[in-house]
């Protein structure tokens, strides 16, 4: 059975700690080199004389990886609810091979739109942290949820 | 030799025109098998049942084929520049096997930080768009891009 969450179940404070994502040179390199092959993303070597001084993930590597911790996660998408965009993306600090990565997700708004009395939008502050906590990514995550009591209406 | 731009080169309004992306179904399935496992994104037979009616990219999938339309375009990464994050995203209609995306990019805002006098943040506006001209995502980008002026700061 799919899991089912309405919106009526949700509340502004909230906070999700999802599990681990671990980080490989491979998947680095398999990842830019399809969508996003600047060197310090494909090219261990040329990534040494670079900016970062090493091979780093490719920021909408990073946003992949967090979306699939979010969607394993227990405030991940049920049946009935949609992504609907960003609000703001930010990357801190470079993702490196090797790096363990988790997020802490917390409910930072819920809103009611008029014209869709069967659905609200929640917006998710989706940090993504490092092994050493630190910060490496951070979202703003809106989701349309249904609304329990705007079934059939 | 790699592409040089400095911030001095770019001019709010001016626009750009991205290459091609066509959307493939095993492409859709292989990056939402990884990164996005949702039904609508997998499994084509239980996405006919669902809200879209047939299999659709992942919003992680289409922001990382634009992401590869940046990167090859004209106004893409050169030496020294670096994404920054992004103001806004959001997904406006589904993106489906066969469709060829293609990308409409404008530079909105220029913008120089005290605290960096090397470099400054521009804003780019990003339509990723089928072929149908219909815009699937839109995305506001912030890029830093290096100085002439400031080059030895």
């Amino acid at each position: 059975v799919a899991k089912e969450r309405f919106f009526e179940d949700l509340h502004v404070g909230e906070t999700f700690t999802s599990g681990t994502y671990e980080v490989t040179a491979e998947e680095i390199i398999a990842f830019a080199r399809r969508y996003d092959p600047q060197a310090f993303h494909v090219d261990p070597a040329a990534a040494r004389s670079s900016v970062f001084g090493r091979l780093v993930a490719s920021g909408s590597h990073t946003a992949a990886m967090t979306m699939r911790m979010f969607v394993d996660s227990e405030i991940g998408p049920t049946d009935g609810s949609l992504g609907a965009g960003v609000d703001s993306l930010r990357w801190m600090r470079p993702v490196v091979p090797g790096d363990v990565l988790q997020l802490q997700i917390e409910i930072v708004k819920l809103r009611l739109l008029r014209s869709k009395p069967d659905r609200g939008i929640v917006t998710l502050k989706i940090d993504t942290r490092n092994a050493a906590g630190e910060a490496v990514q951070t979202l703003k995550l809106n989701t349309i949820v249904p609304r329990r009591d705007g079934r059939g209406a």
